[in-house]
C-alpha cells in the first residue's frame, strides 16, 4: 500500500474535524459557557476547519438535563443559540451514542436543523444497532459516520465483518477510534489499510480519532492520513477525556492546504483554553494514561488516579494487573 | 527498506540510552544534587538501560564552573562520588561539543576513567573538528558517537558527505539529532535508511535523538528504530531543554526485550521528577515549541517565552517569521 500524497502537496478530500466540544466535553460535563461554543465556532469557521462537533445527542431518559451542560444533549435551540442557522462552509455534526440515543424522538428532518452529520459512536459487538441507527439518520437526509470504538480491542475478522456490513450501509464514513490511546503508528498504518480497502471501492471514506495516553495521537493522525484517512479528528489543546486528543494546532501546523490558518486557533486558545486549564480543569498526557494505554485498558482507572491527585505511578501501574482482561 | 523485527519481536542491538541529566541539565545549568544523580544511575541499573550520559565534558576555559552544576564538566572525580568504579553493565558516557571541550587536557584514558563512552556533538559544517575529537577518544580507548545536530537545517549532499567521512573514521555510532523538534516520523524514516545505509557497511551503529516540540520525540524514535537504528535516546519525564526528549518510560513501555523494566523508572519519577516540576523547573511540550518546531527554528524564542510567561501564542506565531532564515 502506498503513501497518499507527500509533505509538500495536499490531498482535497482531507477533512478537519473539531471534536472540542464533544470529547472535551467529557472532561467537565459539558458545562461550556455560550461564550466559549461561540468563540469556537468563530475560530473554527476562521481557521478552516471543515466540520465541528457541538456535542452528544444523549437520552434524556437516561442522562438528567440537570447533571450536565447543553451540550451533552444539543437540542436544536441550544444549537441556534450559538450558529444562528449556520449560512457558512462549516458544517456540524453530533455523536449518537449506541443505547443512549433517542434518534426517532430526538432528531429532526434534517431540513429542519442546522444539524449536517451524525455520528454514531458503537463498539464492535453492538455494530447492528449502529447500522439501524445510520440508516434512520441517513433517511432523513443527513451524513453519517460510524465510529467503531475501542477498536484495539477488537479482533481482525470481526473487524473485516463489521467494515463488509458498514460498505452496504449508507454510511458516508468509519472512523478507526483508539479510544484506550494504545495503538503505535505501525498498527494504525495496518488498520487505515485495512479500512481503506473495504471502504473505498463502496464511495466511503475513513476517518480517524486518536487519544494521547502514549503521546501518539498526532503522529497517528498524520500516520492514518498518509495512508488515506480523510476524516481527522482534533480538539483544541487536546482537550478530551483522560489524556485528550490530537491537538488542533499540531493537525493544521502539519496540514499544506493553505485553507488552514492555525492562528483563529491559537488565539482561541490563549483566550478560552489557558483559562479552562488555571480554573483547575485537568486533561493531557501524564504517566498515568501512558500506563492504561500501554496495557490497552479503558482510562478510567487513569481519570480516577488523576482526580486522587496521586503519585504512585509504580504501584499504580502493578495495581493496573490487576484489571487486566 | 522493510522495517526490521515487529512489534512482537524484540532486537539485540538496540541500546537504550538515558540523557536525563545531560539534556535535563540544560533546563537547571547542571544542577542535579548528588542523590538525585545516584538515584538516576540505581533506577537505570534495574530498568536495564544500557548507557548513562553523566553529562557535558565543558572546558572550563569557556564556562565557570560557579555558573553550573559539576555535570556540565563531569571531572572523575565527581563521577566516582556517584558511581564508585561502576562495576556493572551500565556503561557510562559523556558529551563533547565540539570547539567546547578540552579533550586533550580533560579526557583522561580509559583504564583510569569510569567513562566508557564519549559523544561528540557538532553541527555538520564543523565535521573535521568532530572526527579529530572523535579519533583522540577512539586512540584513549573510548567507544564514540557523533551527534549530528540540527539534522533539520542541513542540505542532503553535506549529510551523505559527513556520512561518507564517518564511515572511515573510528566512530561506533551516528546519531540523527533533531535538535529543532521538526521532523516527522516519514523524514525520520528516510533520514534513518540514509545513514543506515551509510554506516551499516562501515559496520558502525545508528542513533536517534528526537524532541519534543510537535509530541513527536517518541513516534519518531519508535519509527527511526523499526528502520534500524540501534542507539535510542530519552529522559525520564521527558526532562530535556526545551520541548523535552522521548520519555525513558515511554520507550521502555514499547520495547519488548524482558531485560528493561520499567518500574524503576516509574519510581524515580514519582520521587525525583514530580518534585523537580513543583518546584517550578521548566520544561515539556507546550504551543510555542511546537511552532518553532514546526517552522524549523532553534527553540530558543520558545524558552525565553516560556520565561517570561507569555500567553499570546498568536502573536508569538507572527514575530517568528521575522526570525526565518
Amino acid at each position: 500500500m502506498q503513501r497518499k500524497g507527500n509533505l509538500m502537496t495536499y490531498r482535497p478530500d482531507i477533512k478537519v474535524f473539531d471534536a472540542t466540544i464533544r470529547d472535551g466535553g467529557l472532561v467537565n460535563n459539558f458545562r461550556f459557557k455560550d461564550e466559549f461554543v461561540k468563540a469556537l465556532y468563530l475560530a473554527n469557521l476562521r481557521a478552516g476547519v471543515d466540520y465541528m462537533e457541538m456535542g452528544y445527542l444523549a437520552d434524556t431518559d437516561i442522562f438528567k438535563r440537570e447533571d450536565f451542560g447543553d451540550w451533552k444533549f444539543c437540542r436544536e435551540a441550544d444549537l441556534r443559540r450559538i450558529v444562528g442557522n449556520n449560512e457558512t462552509d462549516l458544517k456540524l455534526s453530533v455523536m449518537a451514542d449506541v443505547g443512549r440515543t433517542n434518534l426517532q424522538r430526538d432528531l429532526l428532518p434534517r431540513e429542519e436543523s442546522v444539524l449536517d452529520m451524525v455520528r454514531v459512536a458503537t463498539y464492535i459487538n453492538t455494530m447492528p444497532a449502529a447500522i439501524e441507527m445510520i440508516e434512520y439518520a441517513a433517511s432523513l437526509g443527513y451524513e453519517t459516520t460510524c465510529n467503531i470504538m475501542a477498536i484495539s480491542k477488537a479482533n481482525d475478522t470481526d473487524i473485516e465483518e463489521a467494515l463488509a456490513l458498514l460498505a452496504q450501509s449508507p454510511v458516508n464514513a468509519v472512523y478507526i477510534v483508539d479510544s484506550y490511546g494504545s495503538l503505535f503508528p505501525e498498527q494504525v498504518q495496518n488498520l487505515t489499510v485495512k479500512y481503506i480497502e473495504a471502504m473505498e471501492p463502496a464511495g466511503k471514506s475513513v476517518g480517524i480519532h486518536a487519544h494521547n495516553n502514549q503521546q501518539l495521537a498526532f503522529a497517528n493522525t498524520v500516520e492514518s492520513c498518509t495512508m488515506g484517512a480523510s476524516f481527522l479528528d482534533a480538539t483544541v489543546g487536546s482537550m478530551g477525556r483522560g489524556a485528550g486528543n490530537c491537538a488542533m494546532e499540531l493537525l493544521l501546523g502539519f496540514l499544506k492546504n493553505p485553507k488552514y490558518n492555525i492562528t483563529p486557533v491559537l488565539r482561541f486558545y490563549e483566550s478560552y483554553m489557558v483559562p479552562l486549564r488555571e480554573a483547575g480543569l485537568k486533561w493531557g498526557y501524564d504517566v498515568q494514561y501512558l500506563l492504561t494505554g500501554k496495557m490497552n485498558l479503558h482510562p478510567s482507572s487513569a481519570i480516577a488516579f488523576t482526580k486522587e491527585d496521586r503519585r504512585d505511578y509504580a504501584d499504580f501501574y502493578h495495581q493496573l494487573f490487576d484489571l487486566e482482561p
